[in-house]
């Protein structure tokens, strides 16, 4: 694609973002059904270029130069569509976040301030190997009012091809429901077309290795919501109590080493008083131990955990608050006045007691559906719902009211909350 | 300076934030009043110092290189420090935006998560002549628990120099009041350093003009709070009232005529049935109207203003949102349907109906205090006050809670709002 094309989807874009914004909650919804409606009518379409996309990369898998992990999560099954679908129907329940009131406030008789929600604009949405992720953002889209232009990952370019043609022909076919909401794009050059336009562009979500996203947040002026890394820390004090530890530990480290939430650091207090059974706990459920300080700022994504002694509470938080991503930490204690201090100190989106890092991600949070999880300090942090997706806008309603009046003291504000 | 200084303070800041983060509203509010205190105790100081940068910025005046509007700004009397001391004990009396709990949710029997607000962390904050914004911001700064680097106009170096030795004098003597949250530098050099240091300086906000703002946007890759542009419009309707168009575009444009939230453009229905009057009464007010289109995006920030005529509503609002810089934009109507369409599709950040553009401000607002107007699409949009310097971390506390048993269905969750 030229860059002339690529602008030309992105104004298209801008302009039905406008639209969209003041469609009603019905038409969304009405949307979201048809579109859970038509992946079930359609799923053989989806599978047979699913099957395509398969065929392709077990070459590439054969040949090495694409890891068996990866080809697992192309793959889409009766059980992965039937999730893709009801988790539409799942967002067409939620609360509309658009045109919510957070606030009224009467600045003086006949002066009505109202702060409502509203959606951001165009998002570019650049994400790898899972196909299910296009229904679930678009989704997400619709319900927020967004409108998204969607780069997928080269393996699955058949699946997502064969899905985006589902999704836009029904909201084509969804009376009052805006053209050119969500669009595909397919190559490298596309990310960098979509990295330069801030001009229409208003937020990036990348969801992906850190490579990938560690390539957008350096070459874009237009704001990131994700995370590169998802280096988490559990930190064992003094009074762990070791079932806990081995129980929160494992959990965190096995149950799906890959995701982002997985622990990689262990600290271990130095008057914690069962060392060597935890350790031999954690080898037994298969986990490499590694004691090197190389590793503090790796991420393993695999049963490899880094661990470490530190002398004090203290020590955990400052080698926490110094190589932790910032993502989600956890200590595990029985004494509240540490877990207290851990929870007020540790510098992450997520800081957990007693608990598995695993938690952190917005369909456990109850959020319904997530977006990604971000490790940004403003905006939004941790797990990303609909909210993320929207921003706000003040109305003020008057009567012919001027500012002079106020200055020259002829008025006074009321500032009374409605 | 050195960039190697600079990373010291950007460094020690960071440290600072962490420390800051966790004291309590009762040392940030006895450190608020100690400063209110000492300013007035020292103010002939603060007169000294302001009386030397006015001699060297009536010299640069005589010679062309200063505007008067920048000298008025730079001066210092007892009026501007009596609202500047008060304005830090104002602030010192509002609700501590840290720790507030934004959401408490019982995911299942003993497992707690918890939204709660925290600060950004490191702030770098680039201001103009006023010295007046330095009290202010340092005052929001350590009410929000952030840490933040100062760099002021080099107009006013003498006087910022002063307000900040007396600050920062003041904080050192607040008992439990950590060391280093407000660092002040000085020079051209010193922006380029901050602008580079995303991993120690979580948000930058600029005050001042739009070469400023613009400049410090596409020089940067750490989130920027702000608005370049102030170009505002007043749209005044088919149904407009006369009387209430003169009195408000008269007040938005020439009650201060500097300032950002003043109407530059002025659109007028081609059915309102007073043009002639209404043009007449605005140039009766010494406003200068120009009707030629370069003018559509330029901020005159003077007596002058430009003008269209437009068919229909649809086109004001098209207009708008090709022009406007997001900031502040109002429509002037007596029909109800015509205010109601305006306000949902207008996309920026205040949409006003029958009110003054120079209401958006955060004092008016009832804010009790602003950091700046952020014409941005997320964080914070319209006038920021404390809530736009906090964002928010989970937290989770659990008995040993681990994902697997949920991912196993042994457990449910239930997501019940406490």
């Amino acid at each position: 694609m030229e860059e002339s094309n690529f602008l030309d989807i992105a104004i298209k874009a801008k302009e039905a973002s406008k639209k969209i914004a003041v469609i009603s909650d019905e038409i969304k919804n009405k949307a979201l059904i048809n579109i859970a409606e038509n992946l079930e009518k359609y799923k053989d379409r989806i599978f047979e270029a699913n099957k395509n996309d398969l065929e392709f990369a077990r070459n590439l898998v054969n040949k090495g130069e694409l890891s068996e992990a990866v080809f697992n999560r192309l793959k889409l099954d009766d059980n992965k569509m039937r999730d893709m679908i009801q988790g539409i129907l799942d967002i067409s329940k939620l609360e509309n976040p658009v045109g919510k009131v957070l606030l009224k406030r009467q600045l003086d008789d006949g002066l009505i301030l109202t702060k409502i929600s509203c959606p951001i604009g165009v998002l570019g949405i650049i994400f790898e190997a899972r196909p299910d992720v296009i229904s679930q953002i678009s989704a997400l889209a619709i319900k927020s009012s967004n409108a998204i232009i969607l780069k997928g990952g080269k393996e699955a370019v058949n699946t997502n091809k064969a899905i985006f043609n589902i999704i836009n022909s029904t909201l084509e076919n969804t009376s009052g429901f805006p053209k050119n909401v969500i669009s595909q794009v397919f190559t490298r050059d596309d990310v960098n077309y979509m990295l330069k336009m801030d001009k229409y562009i208003n937020l990036i979500i990348p969801r992906g290795g850190n490579n990938l996203v560690q390539f957008i947040k350096e070459n874009t002026k237009i704001p990131v919501l994700g995370h590169a890394d998802g280096i988490c820390h559990i930190f064992a004090d003094k009074t762990a109590d070791l079932e806990k530890a081995k129980k929160i530990i494992i959990d965190a480290k096995t149950q799906y080493p890959s995701a982002c939430n997985s622990v990689e650091t262990l600290l271990i207090h130095r008057d914690f008083g069962y060392p060597e059974e935890l350790l031999k706990a954690l080898e037994q459920a298969e986990i490499t131990l590694v004691p090197n300080p190389e590793s503090w700022h790796r991420e393993y994504s695999d049963k490899i955990l880094a661990y470490k002694f530190v002398n004090s509470l203290e020590e955990a938080i400052e080698h926490i608050n110094e190589y932790s991503s910032g993502h989600t930490d956890a200590i595990i204690t029985e004494d509240k006045d540490s877990a207290e201090i851990f929870l007020n100190c540790v510098d992450s989106a997520g800081v957990y007691h007693n608990a598995s890092t695993r938690f952190a991600d917005g369909f456990r949070y109850g959020f319904g559906a997530e977006v990604g999880i971000s490790t940004n300090k403003t905006h939004a942090r941790g797990p990303v719902g609909l909210e993320g997706l929207t921003i706000y806008k003040y109305t003020l309603q008057g009567q012919g009211d001027i500012v002079k009046d106020y200055v020259d003291g002829k008025k006074q504000f009321k500032h009374k909350d409605l």
